[in-house]
Order: C-alpha cells, then structure tokens, then sequence
C-alpha cells in the first residue's frame, strides 16, 4: 500500500519543451478554488502533458492593508484572505481579467458560487478556444420545476465545449493540510479526457476516480445537502447513531431514486464513489446544514431556518433548505412526494408544517 | 409520512383461535436477543398468524440475589441482567430447557454469540419440528481459508431447515428505547417466508426490508468490524472527517467486492441497505471496535490491541482484529491482497508489521 501515484515524478522530462501541452486556468478563487489550484499546480510542474503555469481568475477585491488581493497572491503564493497559510505553488499567476485569463487555455475549472455561473458564461462567449475542455467543481444548482439546472449542462449549452464534473467528500482546509481524500470525476463520453482530468488534480493524499456518469455525480453534490438536513434534525432531537445512520441511509437511497427518475443513464454504482456515500457521511457529520439543523430541532423549530443561520454562520449559506423547497416543488409537479418522503418531510419540516420529530416517522412505502 | 406499519392494528381478530399459527422461539437472551423478544411479542400479541405466546431460551444463571434469571425473567416480564428496565412483554416466557423450548416452534430466532450455535445445533439434531423455519441475528463469523463459515449455511446444514438472516444498524438499547432505526431481511428463495419474518419483527419505530441475498446481507455484519477498526485508526490519528468518510467508503467497497467475489450471487444494492451503509455508518461512529483502535493509534501502535481490549471493554470481546486476521489468510490463500489494501493494510497495522498511518497510504489500484 505504499505505491504513489504515477503523477508524482520528481523531475518534468526534458523532452516536454516545444511539444503541445495543456493550458490551465481555473476560474475562482475561493476556499476550494485556491485548494484546487494548489493541487494542479504541483501536477503541472512535474507531468510533461501540462505546460508549468496555471493562470487563476481572481475576483479582484482590495484588503483591508490596501493592496490588491491578485498582486499579494502574485508576490506571496497565497491567497492571504480564502486560504491563508498555504503556498499555492511559484507557477500560480493570479489574474483579475477574466478575459485575459482563460484565452489561451485549453483546460477550463470552474469552481465559483453557484449562482455566478451563468453570469461569467456570459462573459465567456466567444471568448475561449474552440477545442477547450472544461470542468466543475461546482456542488449546489438550482432545481426547477423542470428539473435541476446542472452547471456542467449550463457550461457545454452557452459555452459549446464538453464538460465534466469533480465532486468528493472534500473539505477544503483539510485537502489544504495535505490529508488523504478521495473525489470522483464525472464524464459523458471520452474517459480519455476524464482521466486527463483526474491526473490533472491527483495527488498521493487525493485519489480521483473517472466515472461515466456526469449528471448522477454532479446531482449527489447537491442533493447531499437536503439529507445533512435531516441528519441534523436527528443531532437536534438526541436520537442516537443508529437513527441518524437509518436516516443517512434513507437519504442516499432518495438521493439514487430521484437522480434516476430525472435522468435514466444515472448509475447505482456511483452513489458508492466518493461523491456519493463519502460525501454524505463528510456532510452529514460536520457541515453547516447539519449544524444550523441541529439547533433548529434543538429550538423545537421554534427559531426560523432564516434565523438560526444569520446567528450561526456569519454571512456563509445554507444551501440544504433552499434546495428542499426547490426538490420538494419538483416532486409535487410530478406527483412523485409518496416515494420521497424523506425529502418531502425535510422541506415541510422547514416551513414549520410538520414539527423536527416528524423526520423519524417514517412508513414503509418509500422509494427504492 | 405518518402512515404505520401495517402490523399494529390494535386487536387481534376474534376469529383467530382454532386457526394454525405460527409458534416462536427465540434461542438467546442477551442484550440484542433480549430486544428481538420484545420486538416479537409486541407482533404476536396483534397479529393472527402467529401464537401469542414467544418463548426464550434462556442459558441459566444464578443472579446475585440468588434466584434464578428465569424465574426472575418470568415473574418480572424483565431480562433483569441484560436488558434491565424494558418490558419485554407478558407473553414471553423464560425457558431453561433447549430441547423443550423449541420443541413445538415452528419459527426459530437464534441470537447467541457465533461461537456457540455449533454446539447449540448439534444439540437440536432432531429435536426441531421438520418445518420449522430459521432466522440467524447473530453478527460475526469465523473466516476460514476456504472462505467464510456462513451461520445461516451452519444452520441449514446441521439442522435441514431453511435460514435466513436479519441484520442492520442495530444497537440493542438504541431500539429497546424505541429510537427509529431499520434492519434488512436477507433470504434464499421465498419472499414469503421473509416477508413473514418481517411481520414479525417490524414496528412503527423498526423497519425491516426482505433482499433476497442471504450470503450478502450476513457478510456485511462481520466484515464492517474490520473497516470499523481502519475508522477508528483515522479518529485516533486526527485525521478529520474528510478522510474517515473516505476509508469508510473504500472499506464499503471491499466489503462488497469481497462478498462478491466468494459468492457470485451477492448482488451491489445490498449494500445500500441497512445491514450495509447504515450499519457501517453506526459502527465506525460508535462501537467497541473503533473505540480500542483509536486508543490503539493514540499510542502509536505501541500497545497490543489484546492489552487495549482488556483495558477498555472490561471483558466484552472486539471482533475486527480476529475477523481482519482471518479475511487476510483468505487474501493470501487466494491471491487477492492487492485488491484489497484496505483489509490487508488492517491486519497488518495490527499485528505490529506498518505503523498505524499506513491506513491512508493508498494507491489507485485497490479494489472495484
């Protein structure tokens, strides 16, 4: 077991200068966006496929010593405000232009809030190479009534070039501190690309395994949250580790059964990769949603999602709740509430129509 | 989400008497058996198809009072030793006897430790009604070289009854306490009689789902001790939530590949069900296993597990070191160790031959 991973060869050929290699830009500069860099980084130095640099768009902001974040990250190698402490390689150029950013790379990573997505799609048109390929690190998309608006879809609609998607039980900070992770990438036709992918961003301490399953990865890094939920609730209520493992195991199988329903190619075997049973049990045992639904039960529901969360987290999102109330109107238009009812409960929980203990009364009817 | 299980209906119909029912007895009393009992006699109170009356077989005791655990089980409707506190119900009744507790039961619920139902078995040679059907509780096996010594396979062999197995995240006072939790019903060929066993043990706050894979649904519970020990490897090692989700996850997929591969039969939504994920989640994050190999890890492997076990179980036996140990003779009898670093690695770390953190140095080339 003491095998490493075959990216890790301490010296680049000599034979890499003058031959085609990959361009990288990641786009953003968050927690997870700066995490991400730091992994590529140390790839590219090393694989002869990567050319050394990896451009990074930063959303540019002046800190409080009023110096601009992108020339503190250029001199220093850290991002000193989402990742303090951690040098993210000498090959991370930090750039506020987006444009200027991603025009010469052929592999694009995506890894922003959500909801900006569609905006910087925007920005983006005609703007990147035609034969780019792209990947997000994205978790969290609106669902509609339609159906989810998944970011690798909103990426290959507006932007024209395929997209996969990277999605594990992967806290930031800890993947930062070097400890050992797993993450799965998600792909639609060429495992060729997904696997460039994966060497891309693997390390010794961070296995990625390709799986041909783009929307069933991408979907378990949103639905997760609507299950940490209800592990939450079950914290709040002291019910002990053997509901709250009954509940986790309910949530993934509504997780599987909802995935499948709104997109047939889904697999089961996914939901046993890292971002599926990894990612949840990652959520469902720290996390914000767990934790603002802790003391939701705690309060008898009697203090608001709304509420709890500003005292609790400081400005940072939940995202659990928002996606309850969107599943829960994508399983009413579709009449399928009988076969979810942990979902359902969860969201009617939520808008205090049934009160936190009812997360544990439970028929025997549910989906499979 | 209110709906209750079908099985609670308050009285039992009128028309009950003369009909043939089915007779219970449940072989063991301890802490889990001593559940499974009141689980049973709160079914065969309501239920038409079975007889009212549940009898346990008791091993004989003499408590420090010095009377008799049967009698004391009989007059207090109370297992006084094991299950102190709960009710088990007025209509079970404590026998001392092994031959004439089962002797008019159609139904046989074996629940002892593994290590005696091949003694238990020899003793009923003949003693059994012919169609008399079995249901094994009892988590753990012994592994040998040829592969795992299956009780549900000791049972039908040794007494030519069919045999199937109920296992899940299941802790005795979690549920003696009413706390919602799940088990999976595991059988060969008829749904019916599972279906049966189902009716007899599920209650509103205990849901049991029939999976016809008898081998896979026991496998699971002796193989999660030996991913509960990786688990508890992490926790002692501060390693973060992050990478415990990921060896629980690769320690789930062994699991499966394993059982696989010594019966082709086992199928992979097993392990979606309770007996599967939900058990694994409850062990790794309770659990006499995890407990001593985190105190293991504290001490940086420098103290045996036998010392630890002692030290902190005050006689109660860890079953993942003997169970790691013997699925490692079957790796290496049949070739199959690199498939597995997660077991393998397991063993190892306990018989002092790699240092407790060898359990997150992994390659890619483990186990699908």
């Amino acid at each position: 077991m003491a095998t490493q991973a075959d990216n890790s060869s301490p010296k680049k050929e000599a034979h890499k200068e003058g031959a085609s290699r990959f361009r990288v830009t990641v786009v953003g500069s968050g927690n997870w966006g700066s995490v991400a860099v730091k992994l590529i980084a140390s790839n590219t130095l090393h694989q002869s496929i990567f050319h050394d640099e990896v451009r990074m768009w930063v959303f540019e902001e002046v800190l409080p010593s009023g110096q601009k974040l992108t020339d503190t990250i250029n001199r220093t190698n850290e991002n000193v405000k989402y990742l303090p402490g951690i040098k993210l390689g000498k090959n991370v150029v930090a750039d506020p232009d987006l444009e200027n950013a991603v025009k010469e790379a052929n592999m694009l990573v995506f890894v922003t809030p959500h909801q900006f997505m569609e905006g910087i799609c925007k920005r983006l048109i005609g703007k990147i190479k035609p034969d780019a390929e792209a990947i997000s690190l994205i978790k969290g998309m609106e669902v509609k009534k339609e159906g989810p608006c998944l970011i690798s879809k909103l990426i290959t609609d507006m932007l024209g070039i395929n997209c996969c998607v990277l999605m594990g039980a992967n806290i930031a900070n800890e993947i930062a501190l070097e400890k050992f992770s797993e993450a799965t990438v998600g792909y639609r036709h060429s495992k060729e690309v997904a696997q460039r992918w994966a060497r891309l961003v693997s390390t010794s301490y961070f296995l990625v395994s390709p799986v041909q399953d783009v929307e069933g990865v991408e979907l378990c890094g949103t639905l997760k949250n609507v299950v940490a939920i209800a592990a939450g609730l079950v914290d709040g209520l002291d019910m002990g580790n053997n509901t709250k493992a009954a509940i986790m195991r309910i949530g993934l199988r509504e997780m599987r059964a909802l995935s499948k329903l709104l997109f047939s190619s889904v697999k089961d075997t996914t939901f046993f990769e890292s971002c599926g049973v990894a990612d949840l049990i990652t959520t469902c045992l720290g996390g914000r949603n767990r934790r603002v639904a802790e003391a939701f039960a705690r309060n008898g529901g009697k203090r608001s999602f709304d509420e709890l969360e500003a005292e609790l987290l400081q400005g940072q999102k939940l995202q659990g709740v928002s996606t309850a109330r969107e599943v829960y109107e994508v399983l009413r238009h579709r009449g399928w509430q009988a076969s979810f009812p942990l979902f359902t409960t969860v969201h009617e929980i939520s808008i205090g129509k049934l009160p936190p203990s009812a997360i544990v009364e439970y028929s025997n009817s549910s989906a499979q």
